[in-house]
């Protein structure tokens, strides 16, 4: 049985967890940001004051196991689309605030989820501290909140510098599975978003550098105009370096055809496939990871989500051999 | 595997329900009313158009089985203080109103509830036409809404005639199980809100007819000041066969002695016991059933709920020996 760590939150982590799940021979472990601050979470967070839970209840959802997995996915991705109050509201997000205040504790919350729902693996959120994003541009300007990383008016500029709002420490479950990993799988998903704040935690980087894990870092396919413009593959891996304090033992990057209609409409948001420049500094794995399913918008969700994914079983077949 | 059927919905159904699921030679079915109209299940009748589901809540609830059982009533009863338009609402409720858009049928919801809360038994409607109660006063008043049977300034007058707004047929999983039922066991629960409404449903009565079940009938403690104010045993009983069709085979009373202080706030509520004048129409088991816990009133719910219940156990014992 080998332990592995998927370290994101998100659709990203969802695809790698998703792909991994049924194997009989790895225990899985998700470590989820707890920084998103828009769209139902943002909301939720702000009128409850609770750590938020979008990333945390696709890793969730991902996990779900068993002849009921469907229903549950249902019911954690269903949004509402009417209701005073709980119109756009995802139910996923309602009933982990919910636990969170029954178990007076988002780990606790996160282990009773994991159980009522059956799920396969573990997942925990990196911190219990209610944390904001603090992002600073190359212009200077520093804003407060994760969701200024989808905001494309923001986009264009290089992001200096990321820290967090206040002091929030690494949480003890997730401590002890990067501390028994094998392998800790890093990626996709939003830079700055959801893989770097995870290094911000208080004592993560310790804890990562006593890891004796194979590190793995998985390439994004597209840059994001509003967290990575113009950022190369090489680029990604230095910020992940220079943040996670640590250079990848392994890549996995793309060599796969982009379809050019998706690339059409990438294009229009000024975002486009990373470049792969990278340096032979550790063991690269190219292979075509493009997922053949376009991932729909849902309507009621006003937050833009990628339209391309990797394919949850290209790569966890890569992963497997790892 | 003897089947028993409950009929009623909310709480006087969980203390028939919670007693009986752990019998190993019981397959139990419970059937709720859904036409509830006040509070958190009322709010969203309203919003979302949907069949109200707090009776069929409360019914899952008393079935969660296995090890996750407290997590998950927890979570189902879980009412928010807090959150823009979610203060009051109960998770419950809200889960299982979203399950009724995802499955496109309140049966359906109810079916896949079942499964991802892993209940022991099933919970259906009694109907899936989303009806309301026109409840009939002596004094010629119709009013229309369930939530009027809580309404003390209501209290005191006699109500004539119960029915239902719209023609609503029997579920035809309700239907089967109550042709298959070897034991049928109407209340305890409020005579009005959730036993006589059952029988308003379009083809319950012939079906109830047929059925060659033990109709076994559970009296109420106290009288409700808004639904059966001055009511006696015999004229509950009487209710219930003009209603229902059917005189029942086995009448069950309280002759326990309810704690003073209980009964000095029902008496301030205008509630007293219900006064045993049983006729010798049929068995009648007359026993102490007063629960020692005395149930507490949420404050975030503005419903006044009953304080005094029938204990769990005791009632089992005299179910299952029938």
């Amino acid at each position: 049985m080998k332990k592995v760590v998927v370290i994101g939150g998100g659709t990203g982590s969802s695809v790698v967890l998703t792909g991994l799940k049924n194997s009989s021979n790895i225990d899985l472990t998700s470590l989820a940001v707890v920084t998103d601050s828009g769209g139902s979470t943002g909301r939720l967070r702000d009128e409850f004051g609770f750590l938020p839970v979008g990333d945390l209840r696709q890793c969730l959802m991902a996990l779900a196991d068993g002849d009921t997995q469907d229903d549950i996915r249902d019911l954690l991705l269903y949004r509402f689309t009417k209701g005073n109050g709980l119109q756009g509201h995802n139910l996923g997000n309602i009933i982990l605030t919910a636990l969170e205040d029954i178990k007076d504790s988002p780990g606790k919350a996160m282990e009773a989820a994991s159980k009522i729902f059956r799920v396969k693996g573990k997942v925990f959120p990196i911190t219990e501290v209610d944390a904001h994003l603090m992002i600073t541009y190359e212009d200077g300007q520093q804003l407060i909140g994760e969701h200024f990383l989808d905001d494309h008016s923001k986009g264009g500029k290089k992001i200096t510098n990321l820290q967090l709002s206040k002091p929030a420490p690494l949480y003890k479950n997730a401590k002890k599975a990067i501390l028994e990993a094998d392998t800790i799988v890093v990626g996709p998903g939003d830079l700055y978003g959801s893989l770097l704040p995870h290094s911000l935690v208080k004592n993560f980087k310790q804890t990562f550098k006593k890891s004796t894990a194979k590190f793995v870092y998985v390439v994004n396919l597209m840059t994001h105009f509003s967290q990575t413009h113009d950022l190369t593959a090489q680029d990604h891996v230095d910020l992940i370096e220079k943040y996670f304090g640590k250079y990848p033992d392994v890549i996995i990057i793309n060599s796969g055809k982009i379809p050019p209609t998706l690339l059409k409409t990438y294009q229009d948001q000024k975002e486009f496939p990373v470049i792969d420049d990278l340096e032979k500094k550790a063991k690269i794995i190219r292979s075509d990871m493009i997922s053949k399913v376009v991932a729909q918008q849902n309507n009621n969700d006003k937050i833009k989500r990628s339209l391309l994914r990797h394919d949850s079983e290209k790569l966890a077949n890569i992963l497997k051999k790892i």
